[in-house]
């Protein structure tokens, strides 16, 4: 490695040992409950998780429903699905019950959730937020900000609670990713939450990065909102409904801009102005897409059995090994490790950086490896619930091949695709 | 009919009748394109249209996909699919291609575009809209007024050429829906947007009850904004993802405030800023939820291949016959007629106000005639593309049996249900 420092390794990173690793794992019989392509190194789960093996059927029974039950289905099962699957998820990031409530894109979750934020404080001005969090999150805070007249101020995750500082008694919202969408760097939950607090803020966060990944305690923590997707380290399939957080202490003054009728107190009484449900259900907007919905519940099950503490403990350990395989095989073919070593500050992928990231990525892909391209970064996830040490073995050794042998400089991986 | 003016009926509404009309009915083939459930006569595809056959196949595929070619269906497939199903949608508009985006619900699809609408009159500040459009519509244009400091004044649709020209060099967006959502009553979309051009304001119409049930002509009528729902006249499945039109005139300095990731320019360089994309693109928002996406794709299939217009002159046949029953049946019942008679202004559903409409509902539902109900109005769907004569007649006869046996009044069906 030329610029990262090499960690002490405490085992050989071999094949040998990847498969001495993988026989002794708890976790090996979850890589079963995924419908795993043949052929195929699946550490792109960052990205998309991939196919839970319930979820064809609950899809199926969910198209099942649709044609035999009609809108009578409404009623059987699906009005509280966004309810029921929001307190699933709950567990997984340390909220009780009735907080948390699925639907709509991160996206749009994002957008609800700062106009939300900034209207429990009415008489500040300022939201700071993390300068290097996901695209979306700048955009619709920007977007919410225009809107509300405030200013946003962005800064680096380390300057923040300097940032706060300074605005002291003008900062309405701190806004914040539970980990780095580039890096997979985990921030401080707990810790920004009371900077926040401090300074008479509300907190948000985007777990999107984080929840499946790492064990969140959000209400221990203090957070205030929170929002999150669920095609990553929760698998709900390719854009499943993302979700938000909202502390009991917040929800009935909370003001949300996406007044949408489910969200109305009695949505079916069709009144003229908007009542806000009691509760986190005011946070409903329109009509969820049922079935995107019900996958992402059948794709929860193997992670809430498995258990998000022995989850992360492997990604540790996967991690660790990425991380050994890294050193002994790519030094000196112009990687960069550029997330943290220390196991505490990482969350759930590793980032490497390289000059021809996609390149290295479009080769890596030919062979198999998946993972995917942030600008110069190579990104690898190594969940778990489903990725062997034998995954990141041969990942990386594949690396060292498309590098060692110019492989990538090849005209056939110069294409650029739309989604990289 | 007690308040209805009796219209005179071409032909006598018998059962012989509804098989006759059957028999000759050229699309009466299109049913077995649906899977309707035994026993059921399905009047409430404004609501929810029923499982069209070729989407458990579609939706299967779609996971297939997900399983198989994990993030590298984004390029194969479904980075694509919101604009190419948007098309879809926009030809039975009468849009021309990228002018439609599909993707998120109603709701959010409302209060994007309100606010884009106002955004394009920064000068004005009215909204007038119909005080009897959809509850969603009038909760989110009141929360985009709220944001920008808008004024709404929300009157009845017969009312709103006065008030757009009492407020005529005030107003900056008219907005207003296709077809009422409790009468199924038509709107004139060219006449009432040249209200709303005369006065210089923009005219956003909420197409969810007439797209799929009467042809639009957006384009032709010079509407600027549109929204609509997939899951009613389209049977795209329950939560099925909506749609945005925008005029190609207005595009380039259409300023969203759901400012998502996938409207960027180049979503992947992870800019720091939002710049929209070019074109309709710019109206994408978040990641969309490719299951139900894509089943809403499978399910256009059948209406595009019949025709809009067949299907709509079926309609009207179908409600014709409805009436005439209901004129036969119904009688001295306690029922009334809210739906215009004159099929041009009526849509794809009839709605008869009876005091106990709940009540009567739910024993209809107890028979298998699935219509649902919203305040004291029974609504029924005559969709030309999967409803019979026959379901019409049956439909009109169990609610003869219903009210004339006060079979109603039994406690059963007093239970109040969540969706109704």
């Amino acid at each position: 490695m030329p610029k990262g420092t090499l960690r002490e390794v405490k085992m050989e990173p071999s094949r040998e040992m990847a498969d001495r690793l993988d026989t002794v794992d708890e976790l090996a019989p979850f890589r079963k409950e995924f419908n795993l392509p043949a052929g195929v190194v699946p550490l792109n789960g960052n990205s998309l998780g991939p196919l839970p093996a319930a979820v064809p059927g609950a899809v199926a029974e969910a198209v099942r429903q649709w044609g035999e039950r009609l809108t009578r289905a409404w009623n059987e099962d699906w009005w509280h699905a966004p309810a029921r699957v929001g307190d699933r998820i709950g567990r997984l990031i340390g909220a009780a019950p009735g907080q948390t409530m699925a639907g709509d894109s991160t996206s749009v979750q994002i957008f609800n959730a700062v106009v939300a934020a900034a209207r429990l404080r009415p008489d500040r001005r300022v939201v700071v937020a993390d300068a290097g969090n996901f695209p979306t999150d700048r955009y619709l805070t920007a977007s919410a900000a225009r809107l509300l007249g405030l200013e946003v101020v962005e800064v680096p995750m380390g300057d923040l609670p300097d940032a706060v500082d300074r605005h002291r008694d003008e900062v309405a919202v701190v806004f914040c990713p539970a980990a780095d969408y580039r890096t997979g760097e985990l921030w401080d939950v707990p810790a920004v939450t009371r900077v926040a607090h401090e300074a008479g803020a509300v907190a948000l966060w985007d777990l999107s990065h984080g929840a499946g990944a790492v064990p969140l305690w959000v209400d221990d923590d203090g957070v205030d909102l929170a929002v999150g997707c669920t095609y990553k380290y929760l698998s709900g399939g390719p854009g499943s409904p993302a979700y938000g957080y909202v502390a009991a202490r917040h929800q009935d003054r909370l003001d949300l801009p996406l007044t949408g009728w489910h969200g109305h107190a009695r949505p079916f009484d069709m009144a003229g102005v908007f009542e806000p449900a009691p509760g986190v259900a005011r946070a409903r907007i329109g009509t969820p897409p049922v079935l995107s919905l019900l996958a992402l519940e059948a794709a929860l099950e193997p992670l809430e059995r498995a258990g998000i503490e022995a989850v992360r403990a492997k990604t540790v350990r996967l991690g660790d090994f990425f991380l050994g395989c890294a050193d002994r095989l790519l030094d000196g073919l112009g990687f960069e490790v550029v997330t943290p070593r220390d196991p505490r500050r990482r969350g759930g992928h590793l980032a490497l950086r390289h000059p021809e990231a996609a390149a290295v990525m479009a080769a890596l892909k030919d062979r198999g490896v998946l993972g995917d391209v942030r600008g110069d970064l190579l990104r690898f996830c190594v969940n778990g619930l489903y990725v062997s040490f034998g995954d990141v073995h041969d990942a990386v050794t594949a690396l060292r091949e498309v590098a060692a042998t110019d492989e990538y400089r090849s005209p056939r991986f110069r294409r650029r695709e739309v989604v990289t």
